[in-house]
């Protein structure tokens, strides 16, 4: 549980690739005939600058995998260490049978382009339309375009969790900067 | 330039998704008709645990393309914030016009199943080699099978570079562990 709900503002889509690239878990949600759902996730990849394409994976034994194939939509919501409760227990629990947002103290929020909520307690959410299913089938990798993205401007620095297996989590460390012509 | 070579030795193939899955950049090494070649890269996520399978995104603008398309083989270099002078080298140069191992004090070792280079300087490397290339036309989207990994043993933690965009990178902070049923 957390009581941070961050206020999110409009975020250019053109920086979203500076959120993901650094390979922070996601929570990711979806809604489907009514239910909402969210997972967790670290097995995705930036694909495009602008428009953003992400490549990530949903197995098909997840119980997102029905509502991500039925309605080609979902967030991208990426939580910070303070959240790594929820992220331990959404990683460890099946929507199948369980509300997650109730039982982790997730807040729903509406987004502005899909059906599938955005959540509070995280930093920064990512509205997101399938694109690509093409090798859905062989890895559960779908190619999802970034429509809209927010982020909350007071958070300077993206303290975010990275996964290494296990119940083991990496936090971020601090950022330096070294003269660079890459994106 | 880093003085630190490691002495790596064989990793279960099973772990592999631990050492990519916090998103680290990488040095991808190639080699083409005798020549060899090494570039930054940070587009990548883990397809299946085993055998692994990773997909990168190597652009056709990349030097580093046309070796990869050609031989089908790479090896996956992970530095330490340590190499990060030769980390963002890699990424300014082209292997076009630039011998980016003499360089950046970039030291070649022997693969075992491939021709591309090790690298000394990182603490983990991963021979691949390319298995499905269906969606590189449109993506630069590699689907790599690991077929050996090499780690060094004596180095506890993973103190990684992840990148933000314009020469800034996040340091690798402090590794946590929470009760989790996830692999």
């Amino acid at each position: 549980m957390s009581d941070t709900r961050f206020t999110k503002i409009a975020f250019p889509l053109a920086d979203v690739y500076g959120l993901l690239e650094p390979g922070p878990v996601i929570l990711l949600t979806t809604c489907h005939q009514g239910r909402s759902n969210v997972m967790t996730l670290s097995w995705l990849t930036m694909l495009e600058f602008e428009p953003p394409l992400v490549g990530c994976v949903v197995s098909n034994r997840d119980h997102s995998f029905a509502a991500l194939e039925a309605t080609g939509e979902c967030a991208i919501n990426i939580p910070t260490a303070e959240l790594a409760q929820a992220v331990v227990g959404c990683g460890n629990t099946s929507g199948a049978d369980t509300d997650k947002f109730a039982t982790f103290g997730l807040t729903r929020q509406p987004a502005s382009q899909i059906q599938a909520p955005l959540l509070a307690e995280c930093f920064a959410s990512l509205e997101c339309r399938v694109v690509d299913s093409t090798l859905v089938p062989r890895y559960g990798f779908f190619v999802l375009e970034v429509l809209e993205a927010w982020r909350d401007p007071a958070l300077e620095d993206h303290p975010t969790l990275h996964h290494r297996g296990h119940g083991a989590f990496m936090l971020a460390g601090e950022t330096i900067h070294l003269p660079s012509k890459m994106k």
